[in-house]
Formats: structure tokens, sequence, C-alpha cells
């Protein structure tokens, strides 16, 4: 089988630059929203991105919008969803294209948090369906690939090919895991900075001041924290059931309280939008 | 006090680098080891340092470098010991450089994974020693500065100014902690990289990839481990009870007992001197 036609359903964050990388790389292109005026937001990004990249825009031309479902599936080979993480939602708008899709299509899910079997039976076609999950796209372009047990073993090797021709470094998730590889690895630094905050081992600006000297990056994990937005890291951390994830998840709630979910709201562990971690004076 | 004279035990691989940028930074810098034949391979290192610094190698003729403890030791305003990580070892040498130091002396260990606490009481000036913990001195500049409970607060301060003269950031840890602060993150990162590898839900390559693309970094978690040794990462990962640790812990057995310890022995979870991941090929 070989992917033409891609269908992107939620015209947010990730789905508009799935949807922008896709057409780029040749593909035909449809974005489905329930909110028309997600359109026009979805089209200033890409437009900015294509800026950034040096390239005109006239590809946005070429990228089909709608808010009616079955003319977004069309004669889709592939449907990557990217609607809001709420796993009822992400259920009911699975069912809805279960409905409208060609038998052919092959069906993915970008969740962050969510795992492809709690999704699995609002599906019709299990073996067809996988999570496939990217980072950020154009700077982090990594896309995890993770079956549920029943997803067949060439839908994996087809979304491998096609994560390849979205210019994306493949992982394969061989097993299903909360946070797929590098947001599993990403919890366990935020978890370990979090106790060192938490039990006053040390103080947050010290603790990024090791991170990014030690690894040589622009920001350690509380500045991370502020990016990811304390409200998401909140989420995931308040359902871990040991004392230290507890401790942070409780030390998170008193920012959240206080407005500050991180760089979105202006304040978060830092204020933006000129955090002292970026005063050329942070690191000595 | 003002520090002038710094005295260094053990004239390894850290040792040489701390004297070096000490005595660059314009201290009076005598270095100890028992073993004279380490003063030949330190000088080495130092000018191989110098060169790729582009600087010239005067500065070497400016160390003392004896096998003489008390002639090591002399008028010293701190001593800085990194001899060989072995709590019996060093407890010994803290015991005679007790006997030897003037009373104004501040000791200092480099321990990795020891705690001052440990080594305190073979110290006959309680109040001022401290963990003053370096990572590479020249790529990686940050110092950590780790009291026990009895250090004095001024030894603190005083040992912050004298890691910013060694052009290094200060990082203070208010209590004893394993890993200081980003030896306890990177140990939670190859922690939760192992849980991954060992529950076999992403392949070694496919794990490093992830956190390559994502973070932009050189290398991954079990690059990292390479580098470090599978013998001192075993060392730290087998003391730790839970059950992934453990699981870890003997997969890093049946390398090391294969003779695969990473770089220094040519293997480990790849071949050297060409590892894979430095491949330009391996980020697709
Ligand atoms: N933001 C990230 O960094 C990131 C990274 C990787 C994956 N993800 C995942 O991608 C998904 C989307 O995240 P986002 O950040 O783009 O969210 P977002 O809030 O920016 O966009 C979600 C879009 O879904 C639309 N939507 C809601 N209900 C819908 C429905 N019934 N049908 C069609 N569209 C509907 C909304 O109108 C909105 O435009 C989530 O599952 C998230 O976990 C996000
Ligand atoms: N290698 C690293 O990356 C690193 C980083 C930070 C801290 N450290 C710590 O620094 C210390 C030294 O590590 P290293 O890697 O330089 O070790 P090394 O093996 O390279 O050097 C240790 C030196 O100590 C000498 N020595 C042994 N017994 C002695 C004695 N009784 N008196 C004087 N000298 C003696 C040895 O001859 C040798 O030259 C350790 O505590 C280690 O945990 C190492």
């Amino acid at each position: 089988m070989k992917i033409n036609n891609v269908c992107i359903l939620g015209a947010g964050t990730l789905g508009t630059r799935i949807a922008l990388q896709a057409a780029l790389s040749g593909f035909q292109v449809a974005v489905y929203d329930i909110n028309a005026e997600a359109f026009m937001a979805s089209k200033k990004v890409m437009a900015k991105i294509l800026r950034s990249l040096s390239l005109t825009d006239e590809i946005i031309e070429k990228i089909k919008f709608t808010t009616d479902p079955a003319e977004a599936v069309g004669d889709a080979d592939i449907i990557s969803e990217s609607v809001t993480e709420e796993l009822p939602l992400k259920r009911q708008v699975w069912a809805q294209f279960s409905a409208l899709a060609p038998a052919k299509t092959i069906f993915t899910t970008n969740t962050s948090y969510l795992l492809p079997s709690m999704l699995v039976d609002s599906v019709d076609r299990p073996a067809l369906f996988c999570a496939f999950h990217f980072h950020d796209v154009f700077y982090s372009k990594v896309v995890d690939i993770m079956p549920h047990p029943g997803t067949s073993e060439e839908v994996v090797t087809l979304l491998e090919d096609f994560g390849r021709a979205l210019k994306q470094v493949p992982v394969i998730v061989r097993k299903e895991n909360p946070g797929y590889v590098f947001n599993y690895m990403l919890m366990a630094v935020i978890g370990a900075a979090g106790k060192l905050r938490t039990k006053e081992i040390a103080s947050i600006e010290d603790i990024d001041k090791s991170w990014m000297v030690n690894f040589h990056m622009p920001m350690g994990p509380f500045g991370i924290l502020d990016s990811i937005g304390l409200d998401t890291a909140w989420h995931v951390t308040h359902n871990l059931e040991d004392a230290g994830s507890q401790a942070f998840a409780a030390l998170l709630k008193t920012y959240i309280d206080a407005g500050k979910l991180g760089e979105k709201t202006g304040e978060g562990f830092y204020t933006y939008p000129a955090p002292a971690y970026k005063d050329p004076d942070f690191l000595i």
C-alpha cells in the first residue's frame, strides 16, 4: 500500500504542524476541525513556520481545510488524529471516523499520555490502528510508533516509512508505555529535579544550571517545565503514587493555584518573556 | 581568608585537571600522589589540554609535583582531594593530612559517590571539611559544593568564590545527596533508559535516537553509559533496591562479564572508536 492522501483531525498546535510537514513532503492533505475558527490560526502558524524555513507560503493553498468530516476523510490512506487530549472526545471521534472512512484507511493517534489500547474499542479496524506520536515536527523530529497488542506488523513498517517521508526519525515503541520513549525519560529527569527541590537539596536555579552547563543545553528541567506547562506536568505527576511524586505534584499545585502555569501565562518557575536562565549572567 | 596556595591530592584524571585550572587561574599549586609515575602522565594530559586551548605549556613548570606529603601540603590554604574512589583509602588519606596540614587549611573532597559525612570522622577539622566536586573542569564547568551537617557556612561561601575563580559554575547542594545534583538527575535518565530496554519497550538505538534528536545532543543514555563505564554504572545501580534497577544491573553485568565496559575497553553498548551513534546515518 502506498500513502498519498492524508487526513488530519484537529487544526491545533500539532495538527497544524503535521499537516504542513505532510504537504511539504508531497502528500495530499485535508485538515478537519469542529471549530472553523481554528483554521485561520492554523494558516497563520503555517505561514510563520514557512517564513522561518525561508519558504514561500504557496503550499498552504494546497491544503484543504474543512469542517465537513466526510469531505475531510475522502479517500484518505491515513488519518492522523490530533484532537484535544481527552479520552471520551478521542473515543467519540474515532467512532465517528470508523463509520466514515474507507476500509483501507490507517488510523493513527498523536495522543501524548493515553495509550492506543484505551481507544481501540472505538475503532472498527483494530489491526490498522496505532499510536503515531510527533514531538514538534520541525524542531524535534522524532515520531514514536507505538502499536497496541492488536496492531498489524505491516502497519508498523508502513508507519516507519511514512515517518521517514515526513522527515522524522521513527522510534518503535514495542510495548505500550506511557510517555513513549523520550517523554518517559524526560519525566524521570523532571521527577528527579522535583525531588531535589522538594527535599530542599538545591535551588531551582542551581538545578537548572547543573543541567545546562553539564549538557550544554539552553534550559534546565524547570525551564522545560515552564515550556511544557505546569498544569500538564501536574496532570502526569499527581497520578504517580510514590511520595516523591506526590510532594512534587503538591509543589506544582501551589504554582497552578497562583495562576502560574509557565511560559503561556507569563510566569511559572521563571518570569517571561525574559526568564533568568536566558540571561548571559545566569551561568556564573 | 584568601586562598593562594592549593594542594591537590591525586594526580589522576581529575586531580590533573583541577591542578591545571588552578594554576591557570593564578594559584600556587602543588600536586601529591603516592605514585611518582602518575606525574609523567599528568603532565602529558596537561600539555594536551593546553594545546586544545591554544595555550603554551609554560604553566606546567609552575606546578610542583611531589611524592612528599609534607612538601605538598606546605602552607596550603586549601586541599582538594582526588585520590582513588575507595572509602578506606580516602579515610586514611584524610587522617594523614589532618596531622600534616596547618590549622587554617580547608579540606575538600572530589568524591563522586561517597558523602562527606562518611569521611568526616577521619578529619581533625570537621567545620572546614566539605565536598567540592568537579565534573571535568574544562568541558563541563560545574562544581558542586556539598557540606556535611557540620561544615561552617563561611566555608561554603568561600568555596563558592573559589569555584568561580576556577571558572566553574558553583552549585550548592544544601543537604547531602548521592550524585549531588547533575549525577542524580543523570542517574534518573539512565535508570529510565535501562527500564525501557530491560522491559523490551524499545531498542538501545531507538532510545538513544529519541534523546539525541529531541535534545539535539551528540549521544543518548547508552552512549553516555559507555563513556561513564558500565562498571561504574553497575556499582551505582546494583545498590538500588527496586526491581527496575536490579533488572538493569543484571543487564549491565552481562556486558561486564563479557569484558565490555564501554569506551575504555573498545566495546560496551556500542563499538569504539566509531560507535554507530556517531555515524551521520544513525539519525534517519
Ligand atoms: N502540544 C504538544 O506539544 C503536543 C505534542 C505531541 C502530541 N500532542 C497531542 O496532540 C493532540 C492535540 O494537541 P494540541 O496541542 O495540538 O491541542 P490543541 O488544543 O492546540 O488543538 C486541538 C484541536 O482539536 C480540535 N477539536 C476538538 N474537538 C474536536 C473534534 N470533535 N473534532 C475535530 N477537532 C476537534 C480543537 O478545536 C483544536 O483545534 C493531543 O492528543 C496532544 O496530547 C501535543
Ligand atoms: N573521573 C571522573 O570523571 C571524575 C569526575 C568527578 C569526580 N571524580 C572523583 O575524583 C576522584 C579521583 O578520580 P580519578 O578519575 O581522577 O581517578 P584516577 O584513578 O584517575 O586517579 C586517582 C589517583 O589517586 C592516586 N592515589 C591513590 N592512592 C593515593 C594516596 N594514598 N595518596 C595520594 N594519591 C593516591 C593514584 O595513584 C591516582 O593517580 C575520585 O574520588 C572520583 O570519584 C572523578
